[in-house]
């Protein structure tokens, strides 16, 4: 089994290389595979992983035909297509969104064409390709009604993707993801950046700042959670989906509050009492419109895995990331 | 009131010329603005048409800035977005579907961006962006799942207007088009080319097949209601459609039993006895998944005019078409 991490060097795309070198196989409908070789590909080429099977790294632009042929090799078996310009920054910069959003998908459709046989290709999505603000629970067929460009770029993705898996270029999961928390490093673009940051600084011993109030609800998973759903929908029968490539994964929803109630049960209260509200209309108009929580029936049977609790994620972090993130800010 | 048609030589296109023409006029909703100039845009430039006022014609590819930015000058204040590759050929070739639907439908976007002032874009986004087949009867909000490639590409093309006219850079209404009859001339390649085919042939005296049985519905409107939507969205009140820019406006569910009762009423048993039933089992498949109906209450509400019934636009089609037709195809 070829697989190949389009967005390999980032904040999902190392975790998802990881976890397939310390695997070294991957589950599928038809039994385990052994995983032969694995391609990281980003815009700067990523750090290699230790793994018991090659493993080469790429730089170049998603969209760049030419370096995706290099990325995306005969041969190749899956493509987890997880480059992207997030959410804030694909609004502040729309031609740039578009570009990698809309024009790097295309040119995955394209690379996988050439291939003579059609890959698997795991998408990332995004919750942010729907509305409904803090009231929804939005059921499987929910429509995609943006309300950010790069919702909508991610709603255009799964478009050329689904129909490029009816005729049969290409087999394609789209899994839209919550927020991923706890992110490790430094706050990022993303505009639900501040979901992490609340519970990651107080636990590096940081003042954080909250832009919405503590019943704010926001659709979250854990990165351990995300990691098995891309390797779940890389090895399913797609056969299951039938035409319908999105898949609404059992994330869950949680307010602000019952975050901040697990940095407390983790991390005692004076981390709790190092987040401070601090409301910020911008982000509170991104994340506002995003739908609080989904019903992921259809997940749920198609064998997505559910999540862990809130107080097991931020133990997580703490155990998995705590150092290596000290270390990175000098701290 | 600066006015551009892309798609200008088309079938649609050409009838919403002749009708500006005609009004010299275009009702708003801050009452009737007098029409400057018109702008006729397509592969070949279109021949002229006979108004009040100025009308250039330009000969030019969709998706070329250049092309698009001479056919969208400063101070233009309507642009109709009608040039597309149709359902058969966007099937059949794949990359010149997307080049047109997909990226002549971004072109449109950056060359309205370049305004001085957003323009109003009326796009035709199509049944065929839909599934649900011959049982559903679609609601105002029911998602797009196309079951073709340019369905895929007339969503995709929604989205991106949807999202260009939240950050303001234009003010789309995107008319989500039943199929279109009377359509004169030759079959195209629209795979619902034969719902014209069996009501125009007969009345030319020809012989037609029909590719589906008697009790298949479809959703259908007249060129006549078709334009009337496209001046209604070029004057409406764009507030009142809030974020969501598609309408499915109001068409007609008919069965081919029904429209060739029409076809029996207008022209009599013999013209309905050249009809001949064989089944074509590729156009069912693309045919048979469009819905066959929408309760389109949105529209009604919005203000888009009713159909006529069915037997005035097979009766509108001899009046207005028949003699075109004949002399075009030299009967
Ligand atoms: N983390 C989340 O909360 C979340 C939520 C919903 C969806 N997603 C999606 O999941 C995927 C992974 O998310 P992440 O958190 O790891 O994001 P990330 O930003 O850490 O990783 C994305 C990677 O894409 C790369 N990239 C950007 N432009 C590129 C280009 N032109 N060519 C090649 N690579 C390019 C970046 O360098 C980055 O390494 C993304 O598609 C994201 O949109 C993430
Ligand atoms: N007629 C229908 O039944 C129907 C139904 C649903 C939607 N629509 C949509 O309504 C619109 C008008 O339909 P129509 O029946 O008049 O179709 P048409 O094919 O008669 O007109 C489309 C025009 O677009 C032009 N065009 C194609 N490629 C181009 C390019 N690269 N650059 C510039 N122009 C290009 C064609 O030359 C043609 O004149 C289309 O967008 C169509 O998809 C039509």
């Amino acid at each position: 089994m070829r697989i190949t991490i389009l967005g390999g060097g980032g904040f999902l795309g190392r975790r998802l290389a990881r976890r397939l070198a310390a695997d070294g196989v991957l589950r599928t409908a038809g039994g385990e595979r052994r995983i032969e070789a694995l391609t990281l590909f980003d815009l700067a080429a990523p750090a290699p992983v230790e793994a018991p099977f090659p493993v080469r790294t790429l730089g170049g632009d998603v969209a760049d035909p030419a370096a995706l042929a290099a990325a995306i090799p005969p041969g190749t078996d899956v493509v987890f297509h997880l480059a992207a310009v997030v959410s804030a920054a694909a609004e502040a910069d729309y031609d740039l969104g578009l570009h990698v959003n809309l024009q790097g998908t295309l040119a995955v459709v394209q690379a996988c064409r050439a291939l003579p046989a059609p890959p698997r290709v795991v998408f990332t999505s995004s919750v942010a390709s729907f509305d409904g603000g803090q009231e929804a629970r939005l059921p499987d067929d929910a429509r995609q009604l943006p309300t950010n460009s790069y919702g909508a770029q991610k709603a255009m993705g799964e478009l050329l993707l689904h129909d490029a898996t009816r005729r049969g270029l290409l087999d394609a999961v789209s899994i839209r993801l919550p927020t991923v928390i706890v992110r490790p490093g430094r706050p990022n673009k993303a505009a639900s950046s501040f979901v992490s940051a609340i519970l990651r600084e107080p636990l590096l011993g940081l003042p954080a700042e909250c832009p919405v109030g503590e019943a704010f609800a926001l659709w979250v998973c854990s990165p351990r959670a995300a990691v098995e759903w891309f390797l779940h929908a890389a090895g399913m029968d797609t056969a299951l989906l039938g035409a319908d490539r999105g898949v609404n994964p059992p994330g869950r929803s949680a307010t602000v509050a019952k975050l901040l109630e697990a940095l407390a049960d983790v991390a005692g209260p004076e981390a709790r009492a190092l987040v401070r509200h601090v409301p910020d209309p911008a982000v509170a108009a991104i994340v506002g419109e995003w739908p609080a929580a989904f019903t992921a029936t259809r997940a749920r049977k198609l064998g997505f895995a559910e999540q862990e609790p809130l107080d097991e994620v931020v133990r997580a972090f703490v155990d998995e990331d705590l150092a290596a993130t000290r270390a990175e800010r000098g701290l």
